[in-house]
């Protein structure tokens, strides 16, 4: 399956990565590639760019939002919260329509410091607002609600027994991200109904932001406990 | 102890019937306490009343919010959310003073219908306003998490296997409410830090009632699941 992953990110890494390893044909989107493509192998803050990412992984192709999303069958939105609205908008409406498209995005608002704030919540969601937007995409909300690393292998935390909620209003298109999160390795996905249903694991950051803090560390998730 | 609950619902029942159970002295407050004893024993949906509950626990006595907290050493507040400030001002500033307070309450407003929203969420929190409210109570919030069954027998799920979360800013009253959650059966509690962190678990409500629409059931908690 060609699948493009919009955002160069930890998150964007981290899913197209996996999916690169477990066969995908993928193409990474980002707003200016030669710009992305020429910066350092490390930012400022000693962090390894997108630019060494994909000099160690020359099987994943990268593209402009537009080209990757036009060349693909399922695109994912790996871009921040902050900037997902205007990356979609760059991918095109047409080369979106009747596509899965996967939102890991969260509405994250940095501008009180940290622990940051939701920028939309309870009455709306970003998920909701990407559906509004482009309303010929097939959007499912999921992953959102863990640390990269766990989103694409979660059995490095109690053997993965841990669990995945989706949102979307296309019963195929949540079918096909399913598919996905079983081959990342997710046994319990909850499928919370249609795409209002993600204004609850988008208002689950400020608590995992918090457990995240209390722990000292992100690797964890959280399984729903039930009979 | 002598435990005061504010609250004659489904959660002040759970947890005063368990710490009665426990051999805790417990007393409900409640608004009015004759209105409250001369309803008839079941309401118009065909749910026992607490006056039904109290004659079925004759143990357990009830008197008005302000008696209640001022014969109690620690005050749980089981009051909904829409109405938790009035009532512990009915309770009373002094009567809970240097008192612990654990605050179970829920931000709920169900005026635009179900699933509710919430009305004090991400740069505020219920548990920062009560504690703001009643400077000198000594706020901990817990337990709103899950469902009242839940709370006082966490065992009837997965062994019991899940996690409860506290916030407060008083680390005495965090350990006396850890107790508390002890004898009631957890295990895995988390201590998110100052009563800023109950942004968190008020947060969480939107996504347990989304589970809990998607599941059919309120029996469940989450695990939060780590190396």
């Amino acid at each position: 399956m060609a699948i493009a992953v919009l955002g160069t990110g930890m998150v964007g890494q981290a899913i197209a990565g996996r999916l690169h390893g477990l066969g995908h044909e993928v193409v990474v989107g980002t707003r200016d590639v030669d710009a992305t493509m020429s910066r350092p192998p490390f930012d400022e803050g000693g962090s390894p760019t997108f630019a060494a990412w994909a000099a160690d992984h020359p099987g994943v192709q990268v593209a402009s939002f537009a080209d990757a999303a036009a060349t693909s069958d399922l695109v994912v939105n790996a871009t921040s919260g902050a900037v997902t609205l205007d990356a979609l908008a760059e991918a095109g409406a047409a080369n979106l329509a009747g596509k899965v498209l996967l939102d890991i995005s969260n509405p994250l608002d940095f501008s009180r410091g940290f622990p940051p704030t939701l920028f939309v919540k309870d009455s709306d969601s970003l998920g909701e607002q990407v559906q509004a937007a482009f309303p010929n995409a097939l959007v499912v909300k999921s992953l959102n609600t863990m640390t990269a690393a766990l989103m694409v292998e979660p059995r490095r935390v109690g053997g993965g027994e841990h669990s995945v909620f989706v949102s979307g209003n296309d019963l195929q298109a949540k079918a096909r991200v399913v598919g996905l999160l079983h081959e990342f390795g997710h046994t319990d996905v909850i499928d919370l109904g249609d795409i209002t249903t993600s204004r609850g694991p988008e208002m689950f950051l400020p608590l995992w932001l918090r457990t995240m803090q209390a722990l000292g560390t992100g690797m964890f998730n959280i399984k729903v406990v039930r009979p």
